[in-house]
């Protein structure tokens, strides 16, 4: 029988916002929620021992199929902000990801976001993970609904 | 009675895809599209006598409340993308665009995004556009559906 | 009498390599050094009490005037920088500022660079920092040669 | 007898400042200068025969060993720029380009810059071009000086 609570569903990661991450509207531009998605999004599989590289070794891609973000509350220059990933599931060929951005302390709630996700090979192929890659389905699996 | 067919609901944007646009997947990175999509809507807009700087002198700020894009085929350094911009729908508040990114002759569809947005004044607070700037409805009541 | 040592001539910030700032050579592309310059700046500048927003509440902009990169060795997505910027001298109207890249413990150099900046107010026209704002004129004075 | 009037030394490319490329000092920041110059270099470099990827063909990379700018007047959101590059020099191993960025009409100059390449091949490694690309050093050695 599985233990999910062994599997890590959620990461969190840090955000010093930059100068030159903001627009002409003196806020950060809304592209660069995006990229910050990104940031927790690799930390997380970094952490959970899918690592970019180690990915490549088995010679597996990881692109984004969708991004979504709703901005609910602008962030300046000078704060930092608190991106929560969460895995929400895997269908077998793609997994979805969740995040939230808050203010560091949590209280204010910049934006929530989704990206979606599957697996190809060096060819830009669609890859069955399950057969190509167990080491990397083994983590998946847990989030299979 | 309204003449539709006098107001542009579309806008064809072209953009030669950078060399620092791309990752290291030799791929334009996915955060690039939601750029691309402001290039076009802020052309559009302009192009229909709403211009970034026209819009600031009636103390009105147009902030991006939601984006998404659904990503189809890879694009590549040496590309030009086609983007078009289509103004869905206004309800009065907000105002929602569509967009499909393909390749310069149409064939390969790239992406297809969406944004919503609002306007705001200067200190961020919404703003009843048919009451604050009757020019700027004046364009967008021709989408109240 | 000066005393040198209780005024912060140099500065050190740690900078995490993100995917997205990788081009198609599977290297960090080279303008993100440049913004790498201004994070490890702009958080020297606010820890010696010359914070962005202290310095626009005294109605003064700090512009670059140039910029300049010396790349040594490549960077990676998964590397983590060093990125060390030391107050070179102050000439009254202008200021220098100068940069090490390096890898995390130091040992391989990636780059070296060197910005300089003035003062300007609001309308973008030069400002004398010493009779303008002798507050950040007090900081500045340490690095007069 | 070489004619150097036949090879092309000069580039011009045209550049849309993007809403994306300003900062909350509501000009462009300054890194996107350095992206701007690899715009007029890379499509000057394409309009002589020698794109990116028929370099890569020859299995040969042209990182950017350094680059510099000169800040003169700032540009804004709405602007068009006008990028001129020139071929400087090519010293057998290294080649030198200028850059002048201006208005688009030519009366305003925005800045100078200049960068330094080389010529590596797929594992990083210095490459006589001269030897390993002679299609390529056919170009360069018009501007051997």
């Amino acid at each position: 029988m599985e233990n999910m609570e062994e599997v890590q569903s959620k990461h969190t990661w840090m955000h010093v916002v930059q100068y030159y991450e903001t627009d002409a509207m003196q806020i950060v531009h809304h592209s660069n929620y995006i990229r910050w998605m990104e940031e927790v999004r690799l930390d997380y599989l970094s952490k959970v021992g899918l690592a970019y590289d180690s990915m490549e070794a088995h010679g597996i891609i990881i692109p984004v199929l969708s991004a979504s973000c709703e901005y609910k509350t602008a962030t300046r220059y000078g704060e930092t902000v608190k991106i929560m990933a969460e895995m929400e599931r895997f269908d077998g060929l793609r997994f979805y990801v969740t995040y939230r951005i808050t203010s560091e302390d949590g209280s204010v709630l910049h934006a929530t976001g989704r990206t979606s996700h599957c697996f190809l090979n060096r060819d830009m192929k669609p890859v069955n993970v399950k057969k190509a890659a167990p080491e990397i389905y083994d983590f998946f699996r847990h989030f299979k609904k």
